[in-house]
């Protein structure tokens, strides 16, 4: 637990923000400054007579702009919806978070709708890489990422429909959870794919992750039980998801296998490209996420398309012709796969792969490209989307840098076994 | 229990089956004559050493004919899959019943596909109705509920997607079990629709129904517990599904209310239109099954769309122009709704209201008027086809005749109470 006052923290987090001038407000779309001081100097009084709330009792908290705040438009990095009437009540993760303690310090910037992994915003302005303002900061939860790594906040909510959350994360170089779908009311959370969706975590530290975790499926917390390495079974996907990747992380992808096989890991090759490729293969003519995305922002696309960055309408917008027999046979065969990779993987307590095959790119070259933009956010969202479609917990942790730009190992578990990945990812974490 | 030896009333029944002749080969699309009596003189052995199975040990069964036997092409009441390759395995259903000693008498026909609430197959023959053979027998299960009431079978499995065992159970004047979707396993039954469809009994009694119910189930049989009509609280819709309703079956439901409240049940006028009247409203452009019958028979309407009865095929065909966020749309609403409504049925045990509203109609004038065909369908599906779509049990007792026709009363009630509802349904039974 941090040795400061939460007000002090808040101070100095409130300031970081003031100081990065445009680019806070391109990190924060709304800042709490008031709010989170009172809110911290609460959670410190609570603490000076001994009746804190639990581990997440004045901890600097931003929340991504697609979940509700009361009173206020959820603009989810939209131009069209800045003047959306107010939400009547905090999203139900608010709503923990607030009773937890925590100190809301800011709604984080966006992609628009959270329909892309790389992070640019039109409307509303691209944060900076935090280690290379030139490079984009990973998305949609681009803020979230970047608010964390630039000491703006403790612990970033974010949410996640195919890499939403681990993608920041990995270019961030903190960790980023996200959970099984069902342990996180979505409640309030604008959606973007009521099949893929998920709400969860990013942090400096796999502990703050599942401390907010718990927080976020309303849990008490209870430490993370102790996992050693030694005897862990590691399942590694050879095959597509190491492919088309940089030297420089597949090359540390390597050293961290060996780290671990060191400290006693058994780690085996898994032939799963059958079950891995499937969700790109089936979706070749039509995403479940456009398919729901074209439903959720109908009103948006029928009265002004115009509005939207037109790589997010160029996306959604076919959604629209999508047949519904179609998306009916990718639920029917996302059961079935779920059911036979499940299978698969009952021999191990882990998979571990590359968050994401590449170092982040620049934002000039996506910005003024299509193409690079359409290519780049292919790859970004190759490895970490696949685990949506399969509803396994998935957790990105630091890997290593290149360049100084950092990149992440992802660990994926079975699903509902959130708090155990948890507690082997804190494992490997200190290895390091 | 019955009193003669199950190899007695197997013979029976397989007699009866023989005298119908062509009639017998319109209801059953198979019949397991030796097979049958086999099993029957097992289940007698059993229960002349006191090692019955338990209460379905030795009983008449018929499955509907979409359901999985090993061996066999399920042809679902179509004569594209007359020559379909053979079923590899029983049906999860079936198993239970075999497993629970049940003598499988034959395989009862049905609408094509289970795509109509009338009951007319062009391919196999149309049932007559049990009572006049002229008119129709209800569907889908066609089959299933005459194979009961001419003592062909003691009890017979069905499937409902829209009322498709209320139906011929109250156009036979027996009574028939649409359970909560979750309650039964559906592997090996070829669906229509994977949001709606149900497996469920139709029978003399409600007991009976219930002793089936808990095998498809698989759970051990338990005695229903004893409930009583005093103080009962049944809630009446009056709106929509009692309007349009034949003079008889209206009357005949007023007279069923004054009987139960004499029993002392609390009646309460409900006004439930703004959810009974919303599934009708919302799939006016596109139904859920529809979408999901054209995702199942894609490979067919493909190939050989000709096959199909046309009435079918141009109630399947439409599903293929469905927009997915269209159908998306309809199962986010329908959760929304399923929320309001189960709101709205807190302080009711039951809902009562009259299973169709209308006698059955003569099976020629259907046969050779479309817009009479598709009219009366509409009418049939309309009271039941509701609690499908808010996935609540449902029943349908005999409620009276007219003119020697049997018609049904519903009772609903909450999501997850179907072994409360067969209860209150046999305290219902006893009244009469």
């Amino acid at each position: 637990m941090p040795h400061d006052s939460s007000t002090q923290r808040t101070e100095r987090a409130l300031a970081a923000i003031e100081a990065a001038g445009e680019e806070g407000r391109r990190i924060f779309t709304r800042v709490y400054a008031q709010p989170a001081l009172q809110a911290a100097r609460a959670a410190d009084e609570r603490a000076a007579r001994g009746a804190a709330l639990g581990p997440l009792d004045g901890r600097i908290v931003s929340i991504k702009d697609l979940l509700d705040v009361a009173g206020e438009p959820t603009t989810a990095g939209s131009i069209a919806l800045k003047d959306a009437p107010p939400a009547a009540q905090d999203a139900a993760v608010v709503q923990r978070l607030r009773a937890a303690g925590c100190v809301l310090i800011g709604k984080t910037n966006m992609t628009e709708f959270a329909f892309s992994g790389i992070g640019l915003n039109p409307h509303y302005g691209t944060p900076g890489n935090a280690h290379d303002a030139s490079r984009i900061p990973g998305g949609s939860s681009s803020g979230a990422g970047v608010s964390v790594a630039h000491g703006m906040a403790e612990i970033a909510i974010g949410t996640d429909t195919g890499g939403s959350i681990r993608i920041p994360a990995a270019f961030a170089g903190i960790a980023g959870f996200k959970p099984t779908q069902s342990r996180v009311p979505r409640e309030g959370a604008l959606p973007l794919s009521y099949t893929l969706d998920t709400i969860g975590p990013l942090a400096a530290s796999v502990l703050d992750c599942a401390r907010a975790d718990a927080v976020l499926a309303g849990q008490d917390w209870q430490p993370l039980p102790a996992r050693q390495v030694a005897g862990l079974r590691i399942g590694v996907p050879r095959g597509w998801l190491l492919t088309d990747t940089d030297d420089a992380i597949l090359c540390a992808f390597e050293q961290a296998l060996a780290t671990l096989a060191g400290a006693g890991a058994r780690l085996a090759d898994l032939q799963l490209d059958e079950w891995l490729m499937a969700p790109a293969r089936l979706q070749q003519s039509g995403t479940l996420s456009a398919a729901e995305a074209a439903h959720v922002h109908r009103a948006l696309l029928d009265s002004a398309p115009q509005q939207l960055d037109p790589r997010v309408l160029a996306r959604i917008q076919p959604g629209r012709s999508i047949p519904a027999p179609h998306y009916v046979g990718l639920l029917q065969a996302r059961t079935r796969l779920q059911r036979e990779l499940d299978a698969q993987l009952q021999d191990v307590e882990l998979l571990a792969l590359p968050t994401v095959a590449l170092l982040p790119p620049r934002i000039a070259e996506l910005e003024h490209g299509d193409a690079a933009f359409m290519a780049a956010n292919g790859r970004v969202l190759r490895n970490p989307s696949v685990f949506n479609f399969y509803d396994l917990p998935a957790l990105s942790l630091p890997m290593g840098r290149a360049g100084g730009l950092p990149f992440g190992l992802m660990l994926v578990a079975r699903r509902g076994r959130d708090r155990e990945l948890l507690a082997l990812a804190a494992a490997i974490e200190r290895l390091r």
